[in-house]
C-alpha cells in the first residue's frame, strides 16, 4: 500500500516543546518573510493543504481551519443578542472576520492586527481562508497594538475576539493574555459584550496556559466558559475561553443553539452546530478538574511565556 | 526561557503517514524486542512518561492512559444491566482488565491476546498500567487468536472490549476490523451485550478508518454509537465506537450516568463522568456527516489497511 | 551564541538509509517536479545554499558542487594526452559540461541525459552550476537512454564521464552500473581513452557500493584507480572511480599534475591541484582493502539496488 | 528492497548547527546521565554499532572510532623519535590511550580528564574502545581540569594528545582551544615534543573552527600541519593537527612511514599507514587557502563557542 513514491522528504515540523513535534510533510514553501514582529511562512503540506505558520508554530490549515474559527467566533457571537460592532484582535488570516460577517446583525467590524506583513500575505496566499472578508464594506482593518488602541479609545464594542498566537518571549501577544488586559477588554464591552479567545492546547504536558487564561480570565470577568476542540493539524487538542458580562452558553440546549444558528448566521455551517456546541462546552473531569485547581493568575508583570 | 539545556537529541518519531509524524523525545529504552507478530518498545518519553510502541505506533502513555482505557471500557459497561462475563480483545497493557475489574458486578475477565510477548513485556515493565489486574482471580488470560477462539467457543459474553492496534498488512489486528468479524462478535454476545472498540484517528485525512468501522458494525449491529476523545500523547484526536444490540448510551443525561457510576464502579475515576460522557458522544457536525456519507464496509476479502 | 532566532523548522531530510538521515534546514523550494523518471526538487539550503535533489537525494549543492565536479572530471580528462570528443552520461546540472570545457583540447562534448526535465530546471534554476555551458557550440544535447545511444553508435570518445544518480530500484540509472554497461563504454573509447564515474559513498555500513563498483570496473578495464573526496553537503564521504585503457594517475607527482593543469585547463580551480590529487588517490588502509576483499560483480541480471 | 521492516522510528538526532542535523537510527540506550560537566550517552545504532554522545553530539561510533583514534595518535607519536612519557587531555573512550600503548616505546601515560564520569561509562559500556587499556601498568588516570595540571606541574612530557569535545559555551573545553592554552602545552613539551588534536569539522558552513585552531597553534608552535580524515559517523569530513616544534611529517615518504609503523607500533593498524598517511596530510587547495586565509586566533578572553 505504501510504496516508495509515498516517501517524503520536505517537512515542516512544529516543536511543539523541546521534547515534542509535529511534523508535517510539505510540497512548497508558497511564502516565507520576516516582519519586523515574527517570521511568516505559507506552507503547502501533504495532509492538511496550505499552512499558515508564524515564528514556526502552525496557526491554522486549509483542511481544518473551518475548525478552529467556527469555534472560535460563533459561541461568542450567539452569546450576545445582537451583536453590531465587533473587535477583532490579530486574526491575521480574516477566517475570524468570514464567521464574523456570517452574522446578519453585524454592522462594523474593527480588526486591529499589530502585523502589516501577515495580513498582507494572508490576503494574497489564503484566498480560500478570507474568501474576500477584507474587502466587505463592514469592515476596518488596522495595523496598530490591539492594546494600546483599546486603552485610547471609549468605543463600546458587543463581541471581542482575540485570535493571536501563543504568548511567546520577545513575540507580539505575550502582553495580550494578562489580567490587565483582560480588564481592558471588559471596559470595552457593551452590555451583553462577550469575548472568545484561543487559550492553547490542553494536553496535560502544557496545560498551565489553558488553565492559567482561564483563572486570569475569571479575575476580570463574571462568567467564564472554557472549551476544547480537535484540529488535527495542530497535533494537539486546543483550547478556548468564552467569557462574558452575563451569558452562560453552556445552559442552551442543542436545539436552542441550532435555532440560533438558522436565524442569525447566514449559510451552512461546517464544523458548529447544537450538538457540536455541546461537545465542545461539555469537558473531561480531568481538565475541568485542572481548571479549578490552577491558582496562577497572569499579570503583566508576571507574564507567561510558553516555548519557541 | 529554553536554555540549550532543555535541547532532545533522543526521539521517537511516531509517522501517523508518510507524511507526518508525531515526536516525542525520550530518555530512556526500557525494552525493545520483536516477538512473532510485531516489534515492542517500550520508552520513557519526557513528555508523556512511560510509552508502549507497537510497530513504531504508540498504543498508550503513562500521563494519558487513563483517558484511553476509561473511554473505552465504561461506556460499554454501563450500557449493559449487569455484565458479569466480559471478554477482551487484545489489551496487552492490562488497563483494559483493570477499567474492566472496577466493575463490581464482573465475575469472570477472558483477554485473549495473540501476542504473549507483549503481555509478559507489559506486566514486567507497566506495573502503572494493570496495578495487578493480571493477578485478579476473575481474570483468565490465553493467548490465542480471538477470532479462532470466538468461531469455536458457544459461550457468550455481555461485554466485549476489542482493544488492538490498527489494521497494518501483515499485522495481527487487520482480519479483526471486518464485518465478518463483527458479526462473529454479535452472535457471541448476551442479550443485553454491548462491545466497545478504538477506532482509529478522527483527523480528516485518515477519516476512512472511523467511518469505514462505524458503516461496518452498522452491518452488523442494531445500534451503533462511534464517539471521540482526546489523547495528547497520539498526536492526533482519536475514535471509538460502542455497538449492541439495543442500549444507545447517548440518551442517557450527565446524572444518570453519575448515577450509574457511582453504584457501579469501584474507585475514583480521572476522566469518566457524566459530562465526559455526553461530550465524548457529542461529535460534530463534519464528523457526524463524514460517517453518513461513508460507503465502505470493510470485508475479510476486502480489508482496510493502514499505514505502517 | 545560538536565540530561538537561529531555530529552523522547514527542513529536507536526507534518508541515507532507513536508519540514516542528514536534514538540511531549508529557505525555499525553488522548484519541485516529477519527470517521467524521477522527482525534481531545487531546495535553498542554510548552509549549502540552493541544492539539486532527485528522488529525495542530494546530488550537489551551490557550495560543495565545485569539490564534486572538478574530482570526477579533471583527472579523466587529464589522463588523456589529448581530448577532443567527451561523452557525458547524465550530468543534469551543467557542471561536468563546465569543467570539461574549461580545457582547452576539447572539440566536442556530448551529454546524453535520459531526463529533460532535470536538465530544463538545472537550465533555469542553477546559473551558478552550468554558467552557460549548455551555449557552447562545442556542447551537444540528446534526451536519450545513455546505455542505448552507445550500443548504437560507432563512435568513439578520448574520455566517458559517468555523472548519474545512484541505483535505485525502479530508478534512472541502475543498468548504467553493471559489468555489461562498463564493457560498452570501453568498447567506445578511443585508444588512450579513460572513463570517471561517482561511485557512492565510502562510509562503512554503506561501502558495498563503491566496492562493488570497483570489483565490476575490474572485469571490464585494465587499469582501475578508485579515489575518494568529502563533499560536506553529501552527509557521507564520497567514493569516485577512474578506469582507462593504460593510464595510473596515481603514478603522477603533484609537480606534474600542476603542470598539467597550468598548460590544459583554463581557469582558476578551487578545489583539484597536485596535492589534492594526491591525497584524493591516497585512499586510507581500510579503504584499499575493502576495495580488494570484494567479491561481487554487478551484471544486468545481478543487479546492485540501493536504499530509496 | 526495503521494507516496512527496515522502518526506524527511535532516533538520536545529533544537530551539527541549527540548520544540520545528523540523524542515527538507534537501538537502545545503553547509558544516560547527567555529570557536573556535560551530558553523557552511550547508545546502540543501527549503521554504526554503539556510540558516545556528550552533550548531544557524537564523539566516536564503534564502527569507525578507529579511524578517528588512529589518525589522532600516530602521527604525532612517530612525529617524536622516542616517545616515553605521553601525557593525554580528555580521551575519555580510553582508545587513545589503547593506540598510545601499541607504541613500545611508551613508558608512562598520564591522562587528565575533567570528567570521571564519563570515564566510568567508557570503562564499563565501551570494552570495544578502551580494551583494558586504563588497567595498563604504564597509565596513570587523574580527574582534574588538564589546564590547571599543566600550570601547576613543571614535568615535561614528548607527546601531549589533546582529545576533547568541541569548544561549546559553559562546556568543559573552550579553554583548551587558546593561544594560551596552546602555549602552556608548548612549555610542557620535551625537546622534539609534538602535539596533536581534534579541530572540528573541515566542512564549509563550520570551518571557522578549524581553521582559527590552525591560525592559534601557529602562534604558538613553529610547525603546524593540519590535516583531515573521514569518520563517517560524524556527518561531516573531520579535521586535526599535528603541532611540533620541529618535526614535519608531510615530508616523509609512505614507505618511511610504513618503516616507522613496523619498527615502533605493536599489533596492526586498520587505518593507518604510508599511503592514509600521504593522503590525511594532503588536504584540498580550498581548505589550504582558507587555512592560510584564517585571521582569527582564539584566545582566553576572546574564545571561540561552537554551536550546541
Amino acid at each position: 500500500m505504501n510504496t516508495s513514491s509515498d516517501k517524503c522528504w520536505k517537512w515542516f515540523i512544529d516543536y511543539l516543546s523541546p521534547s515534542e513535534s509535529h511534523g508535517h510533510g510539505i510540497n512548497a514553501i508558497v511564502y516565507t518573510g520576516k516582519s519586523d514582529f515574527q517570521k511568516i511562512d505559507i506552507l503547502d503540506s501533504k495532509g492538511y493543504g496550505r499552512c499558515l505558520v508564524l515564528d514556526g508554530k502552525i496557526q491554522s490549515s486549509e483542511i481544518d481551519e473551518f475548525i478552529y474559527h467556527e469555534a472560535l467566533v460563533h459561541p461568542a457571537m450567539l452569546s450576545h443578542p445582537n451583536p453590531k460592532n465587533v473587535f477583532v484582535v490579530g486574526g491575521g488570516e480574516g477566517a475570524t472576520l468570514r464567521e464574523i460577517l456570517r452574522h446578519s446583525s453585524v454592522e462594523h467590524v474593527l480588526m486591529v492586527d499589530i502585523d502589516s506583513d501577515v495580513v498582507e500575505a494572508c490576503k494574497t496566499h489564503l484566498p480560500q481562508w478570507h474568501m474576500g472578508a477584507f474587502e466587505d464594506p463592514r469592515v476596518e482593518l488596522q495595523f496598530l497594538d490591539a492594546r494600546k488602541y483599546l486603552e485610547e479609545t471609549n468605543k463600546q464594542y458587543d463581541v471581542i475576539i482575540i485570535d493571536i498566537s501563543e504568548p511567546v518571549e520577545e513575540g507580539p501577544a505575550y502582553l495580550l493574555y494578562t489580567k490587565e488586559f483582560y480588564r481592558l477588554v471588559n471596559d470595552r464591552l457593551s452590555e451583553s459584550g462577550t469575548i472568545a479567545l484561543q487559550a492553547g492546547t490542553t494536553a496535560s504536558p502544557y496545560l498551565i496556559n489553558f488553565t492559567a487564561v482561564y483563572q486570569t480570565l475569571l479575575s476580570a470577568f463574571p462568567v467564564v466558559t472554557p472549551y476544547q476542540a480537535s484540529i488535527p493539524s495542530f497535533g494537539l487538542p486546543w483550547g478556548f475561553a468564552l467569557a462574558s458580562k452575563a451569558t452562560d452558553p453552556t445552559t442552551w440546549s442543542c436545539e436552542a443553539v441550532d435555532h440560533l444558528i438558522s436565524e442569525r448566521i447566514q449559510g451552512e455551517l461546517k464544523y458548529y452546530d447544537g450538538i457540536t456546541h455541546r461537545g465542545q462546552f461539555s469537558l473531561p473531569k480531568n481538565l475541568r478538574h485542572a481548571l479549578k485547581a490552577e491558582k496562577r493568575i497572569i499579570e503583566d508583570n508576571q507574564p507567561l511565556y510558553l516555548y519557541v
